[in-house]
Parts: structure tokens; sequence; C-alpha cells
């Protein structure tokens, strides 16, 4: 018997409060993927069990698990003197503070309990707050950019004066480079803000990172889309990235996010409630400036990453499914093109023209991760350069490579166009000069 | 015409002193793909200039451009209280000094020449030296792995203290990763060194590493393979990398490479030649020990950069070019597999089983690249271990990871045997433990 059938059909979801047989719990997620018939309750006294269905009638419904997705600002509650900020939850480790009840890791949110839990957010600003969808950080999709920038959009529209996004840490900066993109001339901050570590966890990250991130979407200068998260280990401060220049660097880390190829903007101290400005060249805030969103993004674009052993035919295969390639050459911009006809060498020149002829374009971004292409040091650079690979001079990501050439291929297939726009600065994605 | 064929033809090659009509210069490689017809010369007052070949005739090989590929010790040059170091050179910026001739810079390399510049390698080491290859980074194979194995366990055999193998940086960590799992037990020093800025630039680096490299393996204590390098911005020190813990992770700059997961095994100060051990953990010279080659080796490898709108049918057509597939997850070990049934989720779970089952290995290793993979925090990262994937708990980076499958692999295509192996630490790949 498919339990998951069975519970779909009488309405049961992972939280709702079930009986099988005499037994009554919470119905929670199974890690188990071949065992069909059993299911997990965490029972009242808290301890998990396996319970194998044989008959369907024995599983009853007893309580839906309650879902608040949205919480509006009550008039009781507005004070005028501070600003407002809009929350929106996107899932991810930092929304998972009901996870108590089933005792695994997933994401969910209700509005009402984060602000219950930290009661010095509503000390900060006016708090609006909606669930925008629960997902893992790792299932989150182009699509989903495109909802986050309308939701976004609506609550600039309606006045507040800054928007937190609740986010998962793994795809963060894919989405923060995204909205760069999709929201431009913002007139105040949008901040994503993600955990490392679950709220059931000493040691989580999420209250000082929440806390930090609405104080400078509520009071930050950066009008822009921006990371917050932790500095260092300690609890004291919490680092502003740009959008388009950061960068999960470590899997566990609090302090995982790095600005890449450039400072961070602003620091947050959490314990003061104060913003120090690291740079000076950031969009001010100004309320009066009307954002222009730009939905138009067209996500068929791929990732290929280069190495020795990397076969151009599996390249040529992968092309079929995108619209766009990026690769992750090595250092300076380079593939083997093997120009010195070594008898074991591989050559991937004729396939990286085909693909380009055919009208798709080929971006480059290093996977040094840091630094700047130079497609102009070696005589394979400029070979591969005649040959259409656009990048020379970008010190962007992979992943913001990667988000620019899905936006860039919305608003336009000619290679001339995507050239033209991959090269030109949209959102502070190249760096005009190299700090180090 | 094509002019490559009738140069081809008439055994002339780039370097060579060659006459067009009255012109007489240096044939020098060609940047333009298109216009076959047009080759360009170094003219003696040092001014490139390219020309048109109507006839064939016109072409006239005037001097075979010198070629030294190996410098044995002379007798009179032997001094028995120093010890003994050999010179493998793969290629590489390093190797570029010759450069001069033509102007652009493409690796080529004389034993005698490296010497000649640099004096004082002569007061550290007696010195043999060899060429293996002429060969850009970019274009390094898994062939040539074995070839450079090979030769390192000759010059070991020949009794030498230590082993240098100047190399290209763009691929370097990937090779002295596979050097580690092929040359195992080794009784002395293996360094690779390589430059990231050409010997014609004032800001080269190549001397400050060669002789750092020539200096660790002739005296160094640490029988592994290594990578030597800047360690930051100033030439007074470089760093000794352990060979599956280091990584490319700067286009330019010179201290690019860095010890992921781990510190490095030493420093050494170039002015005052001195070593400075920073880890006691490392295999201790022993000329004794007999060092165990081991070529086997599966170079049908290859990499999935997972990421928002990619796509699970790339990654089924990309593992048909492949016997085993290293996938970049994002964060502790995540890839999309819509748990949550969102509907513009995507799944790869039933390819990833596929792929399993059909008998390819699946390894994960973080696009984070630092940081320790751990399937275990989240639902999702159990359902993944529970389909096959190999790395939990595995702190290796993307490219230790490809190699180490190769590796695997060319031992066994058992699926059991290969995770076995794969998870089993054999040349410090896997941190024993995290080190903040």
């Amino acid at each position: 018997m498919d339990v998951y059938e069975l519970l779909k059909e009488k309405g049961i979801e992972i939280g709702d409060k079930i009986r099988i047989n005499s037994l009554t719990g919470i119905l929670m997620p199974k890690t188990e993927l071949s065992e069909k018939d059993i299911i997990v309750l965490k029972l009242e006294n808290g301890y998990n069990i396996g319970i194998k269905i044989r008959e369907e009638k024995e599983v009853e419904l007893i309580e839906k698990r309650k879902k608040i997705s949205k919480m509006e600002l009550k008039k009781e509650d507005f004070d005028a003197s501070k600003p407002t900020i809009s929350i929106l939850a996107c899932g991810g480790t930092i929304a998972s503070k009901v996870e108590y009840e089933t005792g695994a890791v997933y994401p969910s949110f209700s509005p009402e309990e984060i602000v219950e839990a930290f009661p010095e957010i509503r000390e900060i600003a006016n708090i609006k707050a909606k669930k925008l969808f629960d997902l893992f950080s790792e299932d989150m999709q182009p699509e989903h950019w495109k909802i986050i920038a309308q939701e976004v959009a609506k609550e600039i529209e309606n006045g507040v004066d800054g928007v937190v996004l609740m986010h998962g840490t793994d795809t963060m900066h894919y989405t923060s480079a995204a909205l760069s993109f999709m929201l431009q001339n913002l007139p105040v901050p949008v901040v994503l803000v993600g955990a490392q570590r679950s709220s059931d966890r000493p040691s989580s990250d999420n209250q000082v990172n929440l806390v930090s991130a609405i104080l400078f979407a509520a009071k930050g200068d950066v009008a822009e889309v921006v990371v917050c998260m932790h500095e260092n280990s300690s609890d004291n401060y919490c680092i502003i990235h740009r959008g388009t220049k950061v960068r999960k660097m470590h899997t566990s880390r609090r302090d995982a996010f790095k600005s890449i190829n450039t400072s961070p903007l602003a620091r947050v101290n959490y314990f003061e409630k104060k913003i120090e400005y690291l740079r000076k060249d950031y969009r001010k805030r100004d309320k009066n400036r009307k954002l222009l969103l730009d939905l138009k993004i067209n996500p068929n674009v791929g990732v290929f990453y280069f190495h020795p052993g990397a076969k151009p035919e599996a390249l040529k295969e992968m092309s079929k499914f995108y619209d766009g390639i990026v690769i992750a050459s090595t250092g300076l911009g380079h593939v083997a093109i093997n120009i010195l006809k070594d008898e074991k060498g591989k050559n991937f020149l004729p396939v990286i023209e085909e693909i380009i002829k055919s009208g798709k374009p080929i971006v480059f971004a290093s996977q040094t991760i840091y630094g700047r292409l130079n497609l102009n040091v070696y005589s394979t650079g400029r070979i591969l350069e005649k040959a259409g690979i656009i990048g020379n001079g970008c010190d962007w990501t992979i992943e913001t490579a990667l988000v620019k050439l899905m936006f860039v291929l919305g608003h336009t297939k000619n290679l001339e166009e995507v050239k033209e726009l991959m090269l030109k600065n949209i959102a502070n994605e190249i760096s005009e000069r190299t700090e180090e």
C-alpha cells in the first residue's frame, strides 16, 4: 500500500495530527524511500514511531495543522514614528522554527510565530509578514524569482520602507543576483537573510541575522538588493553584501557568505543596533524613486564545469538543453583548445564555435571564484574571444554570470545584443576596478 | 592556401627562423583563426609583421629553433655535499622564459636556460632537468598525469632527494591531487610549482616560487605531493600546500593558491632560505621507503554543476559520456528533489537513481568550496544518501573529488567498492577533523 496516496486521499499533510489505531501524534516527513507502507508519527511524549499501515481505515485525521501565511499590520499596533517593513518568507532554515513539532528540519514559517519569537523586532519597525512558499533552498527555481520580485514590488508600491526576504542559504546568492537584475531603480532596501543553523540548535544564527536584516531594511540607506549574514563566528556583527557580488563560501559556518571581488557595503552592530557603512558607491534610499520591475528572464541556461578529462561532446550535448551556456573556465578564462597540438590533447574550440554559430551564447566565469577574466594575456584567450566567448574583463561569479545570462536572454536572443548587454554593468555585477 | 599545412610539409615549427621573400624572422604563433593564408613573423628589429603567403616557394627554413629538453648532471658540477633534485617541466607560465623570442606567452622551456637564469639554484642542490612536454595548463589531461607520475617515479628510483614539477597554474591542483593518489608511499618530496605572471613582467613570481620549490624539494621533510606558491603579495614567503587540499582561488594574484579546509604544511622563507613547519601530521622524508606507483586511472568522469534552472535531463544525457559523475551540489550536499511537491519544482532524484542503478557512481562535492558535506542534517540529504550519493562527511574540493573518482574507477567498477574506496582516506583528501 502506498501510504502517500492514502494520506493524499484523506487530505492529510505533514504536520497534521492523526490517529492510527490507538496512537495519536503528528505526521512527520519520511526519509526512507523504499518502505512505502510505513509512516512516522511524533507521539505526544516526544518520541517518533514508525507504523506499518495495513488497512485504509486505520488512519484518521484528528486536526489539521494550523497554517498562518499572512500577517497584516493591526491598526492598534501601528506606530507612525517607526518605519514599516515587510517580511516575505521563501523557506529555508531561518523559517524552520515550528519544526519542533515534527523534529525534522524542513522549511515552514508562520509570520506571527516569527514576530512572537523575536519581540525586539517590533521595537525597530512596524512589521507586515507573508509566506510566499515553503521551499528548500535547493528547490528554488527561476520561476520562483519572478514571484518574489512581483511580491517585493507589490510591497514597495504599498509604501513600505524596506523588504526582508527570508530565504534558504544554499541558493540565496542566486536569488539575490536575480532580484538585483529584476528590481531596478529600487527606492528602498531589499534584504535577503538566511540561517546556517536551525533554531533548535543553541548555535543558531537566525535571530541575529533576522533582526539585523530587519534593522537594515528599516533604517539602512542602501536602496539595493543585499544579503545580510553573520560577519564572523561571533554574534556581534552582520555584514551587508551586494546581491550580485556575494557567494555562499562554506557549507556550515555562520559567516559562510562572502563578498567576492569587492568589499561589503555595510556592517550591522547587532547589540548596539547600529549601521556602519563600508562603501560610498551605493544607491541611496529615496522613496520617491520609481521601481522598475523587469520580469523577463529565460531560465534555459546551463553551467558547464571545465576540467581535465572533460569532453567536448558532453558540452555539445548539454547545449541542446539550453539557450545559453556558462562555462566555468580555468584561470583567466581558458579551456583546452590544444593549439600546441599535443597528441593527448582535447580541443573544445570546434564545439564552442558550433554552439555560438547556432545562435547560443557562451559566457565564461572563472572556477577560481576570485579574480577577473582576462582573455588578452595568452594567445589561447585571444582565440577564444575571437570565437565569440563573452566575459573578457569581467569579475563575476559563476552564479551571477548564470543569472545574468538568463536575464539577458529574457530580453534578446540576438548574439550581438546579448554580448553588449552582458558586458554592460546593470547591477554592479562587474567591478569597475580591482580591489586587492 | 592553408599555411599551416605548408609549414608542416616543410618541417617548419613555431620559433624557427624562416625567410619569406626578402624578410627574415622568427615564426610566431597566430591568434587569428580565419585568415589561413597569413603568417606572423617577428623581425630582427623586434617588430611583428603579418605576411600573406601566395606561393609555396616563398617560404624557406633558415634555422631550426634550438631545443634542449634534458639537462644531465655533469660530473664536474656534482657536489656530493648537496642534495640532488630533478626538475621536470610540464609547461605553463613558469616555463615561458624563452618567449621573448616570439613576444607571445606560450609554454616552452629549456632546462639549461632555467638554471642559467637563476644561478642561486645551484647553491641549493645539484640540478637535473628534463622537459616532459610543452603544454598550456588547461590542455593537461589525465593521460599526462600518468606520464608525469612515471617520470617522477623514474627520478626517485634513480635516487634524487626531491622532484620539482614546473606546471601551469590553471590545473596544477588537479595534477597535484592526481599525483597524490598515483605516487603512494613517497620517500621524498614532490613539489609542484607554477607562476601566475610570466617572466617578462617585472612582477613575475617565477623566481621566488621556483627557488622556494627547489629548496623544499631538496631539504623539506615532507615526503608528499605538495604545491609551492606565494603566500601573499610580497616576495618574502612561499607556502607549501598539501596536494589534495589545495585550489587555485584567484585568476591573477600571486597568492592564488589556498589550502582548503586545512592549514598549509609549511612556509618557505625565500630570502633566508629557511623552512618553517606549520603542521606535524605529514609523512617524513625517508629515502629507504619504497614508492608505490599506481597508474590505474579512469579518465571518464565528468562534473555536473547544479543550480536553479539546471535540468535533470541534462544530467542524464551527460552521464552517458562518463563512467562516473561528480555533482557540485549546493551547501551541505543538496540538489533539487522537491519533496515538498512545489508545482514549479524540479526533481533530480529519479535521474540520480537511474544513473546509480545503471552502475555509475555519483559523488557530491559542495560548490561552496569550503566546509564539509553533511547529508544527515536535512531530510533531503538523507534521501540522497539513501539513493546512493557518495560524499557524506567529506570535505574535499570538486577537483579532488573528481580526480579521486577517476582513480577509484581505475581500480573497480563495483559500486560497493567504489563507495568504500571513495570514503577511505587515501592521501589526506578528507580532513579527519574540521579546523576553523
